[in-house]
């Protein structure tokens, strides 16, 4: 398949509608809504909400029905981005090229909107049409889980604690599984979910999800540490500047590669069964781990 | 009805609920569940779970099916009074009578525990049983409009840009209905639809909870420039410090007096088509328009 023009051609899909599903900069009060639209516009590659619909795609589902959780699941991601570059967080200036929501807005108006876009996903995905197999509620248990106090913050609690401490290998797999992992794990679960999956479907996109998602910040790891601050968007060099725990601080560069590489065929197994209709997913996790920055 | 019992006994019911909605304190991460405990306990009234509780009484309901919407109303209440208090809003120290969540635990972790108590909030309300008339989803809905960038949020980002400037009336009266009556309107109408309300019933409740919240956030202004710190639990003459439009600062104490009594005696005519099954959300009212503290 041709992957670029796929991967634009959902981009706009589920930039429209992002569009539809947020208040507009107009409405009052306009500093929140500015704010919130200036951290979702702020040109991610919107991985997650795609990931959603090509599992849902992957189980023979229209996409359609995946939408309210592509957006919901790219909200959830942004306000955690909001947050965690905050001061007392990573404190990060920059975001994908530009200046961050606190150093634009002030952090006030950066916690409010993180808490806006994060209350916004959830009001998103309980518009979900319901299948034979998940009642609406099934896919706002599924977000509310993925990013709740054991899965998502903890990754960012225990994140921001190994600060300057000493940090296990067994630690840092609890963070990344948390951290990245669990989200991206959701999001191709909401995506089944939506298409109706069978239980093994689900079972398989699980199995997916999760090791695109270690495999993921393993990746990320090793470009905070090879890539420039101009490829990245973001400050490059930052983990080893906070004395934080990575795949390369504690395995090596080359180590970590094959870790990387090893999860992504264990993805690529999980969804062998799909046949032609997992393409979307199989191209995903090739393009993810071959990036450069 | 003997108030203070029915209270002790509801507050002792909540409580319950929602020790058991909570991860407890050693579930790793046990930071980020110490600090979502810590100011889920800290002390507060039990005010919003009670109310949502005495609506579906009121129509006629079980409160057992109210439960999740009780106790998602009242982590969300305190996930705002966590972020609001954060040095980039209010930046309080004490919050009912105890130092606020950052104080004790660092601005980052309580930034995340007030994260950690919204996506909570969701989890919980999300295993509400559906009731003939409302399927789960539409809980799900109403607390996410209620605390979102129209309401609750919007409120608070407004209280925010207002300080240090001129406030009209209609401006503080837009502040009033979101920071505090959008939440205590979500209240009654949650209870009211776990009991499976009739479109009548719903419709009497919202009037009752958003008079309730006016007057109760006209209260909350002429408190904080008559009682204590000691009294209120946290830091008073607050408002006139930051110079905050308030009630009395734009009215003057006595036609704010009268102005509660005017919003409280229109929740009590909307309620009054309940009998005897609206005493508790008769006593609420009374009980909130009297209180001096």
């Amino acid at each position: 398949m041709e992957l670029k023009s796929y991967l634009n051609e959902r981009l706009r899909l589920v930039d429209a509608a992002l569009d539809r599903a947020l208040p507009s900069e107009q409405t009052r009060p306009a500093t929140i809504h500015k704010a919130m639209r200036y951290s979702l516009k702020a040109g991610g590659k919107r991985l997650r909400p795609i990931l959603v619909l090509a599992a849902c795609e992957a189980v023979g589902g229209r996409i359609k029905d995946a939408l309210p959780s592509a957006c919901a699941v790219e909200m959830v991601h942004t306000y955690s981005l909001i947050h965690d570059d905050l001061p007392a967080m990573d404190n990060d200036d920059f975001r994908r090229g530009k200046p961050t929501s606190h150093k634009v807005f002030g952090e006030g108006i950066a916690i409010l909107a993180g808490d806006g876009l994060l209350t916004q996903a959830f009001e998103v995905i309980a518009q979900t049409k319901p299948q034979p197999r998940y009642p609406t509620a099934k896919f706002v248990l599924e977000l509310a889980r993925a990013g709740g106090s054991l899965e998502l913050i903890a990754g960012q609690v225990e994140d921001l604690e190994g600060e300057n401490r000493a940090v296990s290998f067994d630690d840092l797999r609890y963070i990344h599984e948390r951290k990245t992992a669990a989200l991206i794990r959701c999001c191709v679960r909401l995506g089944a979910m939506a298409g109706n999956a069978t239980p093994a479907q689900l079972k398989a996109v699980t199995t997916y999800g999760h090791g695109l998602g270690v495999a993921f910040q393993i990746i990320d790891d090793i470009l905070d540490c090879t890539a420039t601050t101009e490829q990245l968007g973001k400050t490059a060099g930052k983990d080893a500047k906070a004395n934080k725990a990575t795949y390369p601080s504690l395995l090596g560069l080359e180590k970590s590669r094959a870790e990387a590489a090893r999860w992504t065929e264990s993805t690529l197994k999980a969804i062998a069964r799909f046949g032609k209709a997992g393409e979307a997913l199989r191209a995903l996790a090739d393009y993810l781990l071959k990036r450069t920055y």
